[in-house]
């Protein structure tokens, strides 16, 4: 990659990092390509040359955001054992990722997909996807969990990953719209309490 | 009351249910006067002096989606028995109020409190205090299903009630984004078996 090339993805990846953070706390929709470059102290064209259209920088937020979610919850959490360890792992890893404040706004997913929920199109679909792929992770090792007899079975294994799912949610916007942390020691006991079950 | 006084006040309640209905879907920022006067086939200048800034209109919506949440869902279930009976009843007026799309997005308050829960102001305050007034509620029949013996102590009513309300706010966002109704029995499937422990 010669050097001009490499900048111009530094550039688009800082742009987008930003773009995450921002939408983190006031959504998808008021991203604009003027309030990204004069933050990043950027020329507003060559911004919109990287991105083109508000939907192309839409997209490639979730993207971007999804792949900072990976480093920082999945991958953490692959090192546990898979079944019951690794579930575990991965509702203490997001904890830390919203206790951290990653995203000023806390999960990106969980604060931009009531925004599109009802709103047809590729931004939702891509929403839906990466909603998707987390609830599948945490299926899967719940299955093997209860395979392990780690868990105990009165539930599906895809309902006990909605449940952890949903109240991780719920502990994000308690700590958000109460200004309480707490909120996420409450869902880590009421996880944990579910677990040991 | 005379009949131009009775007149408007008709007039107020017609826009802040419409008002409601798109916020559910759209959100609060993107209410306006003139898309609600236009919806509605009223004078943009009617509904403008009805009522002055965008955040007072934020606010009656706010207020009057309560008032049709308190008809809809609380109202039918204290007719029930207080303590289990009465949380039952809860959660069914809960899914029934969002399967009936009372509301085109669902629950009004699932809704919007992702877009306002980061942005101090007297919106967030009311919408804090709403989802404080719907857990105390469920936590207080929790407390008493506790105290029947209708419900094991393993948790804190306090959190049984954030977990009910995180599996529903979960099950709304579910039905949404999946265009899947099925994601309402399986949150009273995971509902019924927590009661049931």
């Amino acid at each position: 990659m010669d050097k001009r090339r490499a900048r111009g993805e530094r550039t688009r990846s800082r742009v987008l990092r930003r773009a995450a953070e921002l939408a983190s706390v006031d959504g998808l929709d008021q991203l604009s390509l003027g309030r990204l470059a004069s933050d990043l102290d950027l020329s507003k064209s060559g911004v919109a040359v990287a991105f083109g259209s508000k939907q192309e920088l839409q997209l490639a937020t979730v993207a971007a955001a999804q792949d900072v979610f990976l480093e920082q919850v999945v991958a953490p959490a692959l090192r546990a054992a898979p079944g019951i360890e690794r579930l575990r792992a991965l509702v203490s890893a997001w904890l830390a990722y919203v206790r951290d404040r990653v995203f000023p706004g806390g999960c990106f997913l969980v604060a931009v997909l009531p925004e599109f929920d009802t709103r047809p199109g590729p931004v939702r679909d891509a929403l839906r996807e990466s909603r998707r792929a987390w609830l599948d992770l945490l299926t899967g090792e719940a299955a093997r969990a209860q395979a392990d007899r780690d868990l105990g079975g009165d539930l599906a294994a895809e309902d006990v990953a909605f449940e952890i799912a949903a109240v991780l949610a719920a502990a994000n916007l308690a700590r958000n719209i109460d200004d309480d942390e707490t909120a996420l020691d409450r869902a880590d006991a009421i996880i944990r309490a579910r677990l040991d079950r």
